[in-house]
């Protein structure tokens, strides 16, 4: 198959990053000045900004054997607005720094650039800024959104209040096992290359995996209610860690129903084939992008036609720990079994 | 020797962040919330914000066998400062985003952080966020910057005009010339280790490349004496390529004077030593972190005290091209020679 194929060197990285960014067109009235100079210049007058940054490595974050490079450019986007709506703001402009190896061409850059463009496009923010350096090894992307929000309207995650409602938004888990699916067909095509991958019946947990959504609707929700949540982050690491976040910052402790979980039936059914617990998926798997947050009571008639926001649990005082409450009705403590790359 | 080695899964992710940015006291009032939740929040009000963001990985961007990580954490902020003087702005935040192998210890990344620590407390900015993520090869450091400015006087590298001053402040070259004996005696040890390195006497040298430093006070000098530069832009890439640039997205040309070339006499001596061209040093050497910029011809008699500005040439019509004009009176295409990591 000879597809096209235009080395890098030829555009020098320059023009390389004219050339990805070229087709960008600005959506915010706050972006005065994007790509093209040392800095990009923003307007958020009479609003507060927030910005965040993640980095994410080939080989640690994602595996391009599975990964397209347009959802992956997607995803980097993505994860960083997460973020963003996690502290009830609205984003406005994303940087994105490549470190990329020889390997890659201009026409994969530019796969992975239109991922870049879909999610700038589909979520109403600007790409302003970003350079491409050589990288001796693997595919570097470092994302920084900004985004912006009424004055001290944000939402903090050390905030939660004791008798405050713990809600998620969406289903939880489903990442985790399409992670854990795309691994077994790694390993199935590295023995015998030449069997199709079989992802019969299991696109939404592959998808979540792959090309991960923010939650804005959420955000929008709160706005439209007038909802502000007492607390909020967004489930990357997994529910336990973040659950755990929230009470050691705000000094508190919860009950989480493990009835109450929401879990898809493409998770349950991936995680009955792998033999896995469901619910331990849900607690730990991470890469939901859902939004965790607390709420006080009498805003539970607010969400209650919110068919994408379940309510978990319960804050309690700091003595009574974080546990999750068993369908037979027995007390387990949660532990943080979260991301820990360091671990061994 | 006994160093102390504290395993970095002793602390885990959060942990480790904590640990690291434990001692950062806030120094700017619009810093509302730094290090510790998804976003950190900003109030820039009545100001415009800039944003900037750089990707330095271990090999190509620097070497950790000469490079001490305090210089480079130093180093890792003042390179993205320097952006920010280059849009006449005042920085004002930070985030760092490091990716790590087993390899590093606490304590090789807390000597890193003290240098991060340095040039915040040096340059009075904030460190608000950031992320350590594992990386399965080499250091990977990423970090955004974000600067105030009142509205609309930032300074853009298109608006250089016909007849204005090229300007550089400091000396041009010397980093270069510091990195070429770094990478000598790096040579010199790997063929014998038991030899100490030499660097009697280019301890200027050295220092430019290891431990630069923004130009700040250049920024100060502009409001102090009212210059508002025509165009403006930090040397990174090497003098004639930061030059192709103002003058390319002005539709400019330009002429520069070799002898009008700002170089300091270490800089000099080392290349000699070398039997390298000063001259070629400085045009096309890199990483100096001075301020390149152009004035309107009325605003000369402002800048002639001010030592650490040289004026170097002046803003032509496109079609005279740009031409470096040698001691000997010849005119010399000026090509950019700068950082090309693509190249063969």
């Amino acid at each position: 198959m000879a597809e096209e194929r235009t080395e890098i060197s030829s555009l020098g990285e320059f023009g390389l990053i004219e050339y990805l960014t070229k087709n960008f067109e600005i959506q915010n009235v706050s972006t005065v000045e994007s790509i093209g100079d040392d800095c990009a210049v923003i307007d958020h007058f009479g609003k507060q900004t927030v910005v965040t940054s993640d980095l994410l490595l080939e080989g640690v974050h994602f595996d391009l054997m599975y990964t397209p490079l347009k959802h992956l450019g997607y995803k980097s986007i993505v994860v960083n607005l997460s973020d963003v709506y996690a502290m009830k703001a609205i984003p406005t402009q994303v940087t994105v720094n490549i470190g990329i190896t020889n390997r890659f061409s201009v026409e994969a850059l530019s796969e992975f650039y239109e991922g870049v463009y879909a999610a700038c496009k589909k979520y109403e923010v600007d790409l302003v800024g970003g350079d491409t350096s050589a990288s001796q090894k693997g595919f570097v992307i470092s994302v920084t959104a900004l985004g912006e929000v009424a004055p001290d309207k944000f939402v903090k995650r050390n905030t939660a209040q004791k008798g405050d409602l713990i809600c998620v938004s969406g289903d939880l888990g489903a990442a985790f096992l399409g992670l854990t699916i795309l691994e077994r067909e790694k390993r199935i095509y590295l023995e015998s290359p030449q069997l199709q991958p079989d992802l019969e019946g299991e696109d939404y947990i592959v998808s979540r995996i792959l090309k991960p959504e923010a939650r804005h609707d959420i955000v929008d929700f709160f706005d439209k209610e007038g909802i502000t949540p007492t607390s909020m982050m967004d489930v990357s690491d997994g529910l336990s860690s973040e659950i755990m976040h929230i009470c050691k910052d705000s000094n508190v402790g919860c009950r989480i129903y493990e009835d109450k979980l929401p879990i898809d039936e493409q998770t349950r059914a991936a995680a009955m084939k792998f033999a896995l617990d469901p619910t331990v998926c849900a607690l730990d798997g991470g890469e939901d992008y859902e939004l965790l947050f607390t709420l006080q009571q009498e805003d539970y008639d607010k969400i209650t036609l919110n068919e994408e926001i379940s309510v978990i649990g319960y804050v309690t005082d700091l003595e009574e720990g974080c546990k999750l409450i068993s369908r037979g009705g027995n007390l387990h403590d949660i532990k943080p079994q979260g991301w820990n790359a360091f671990g061994s």
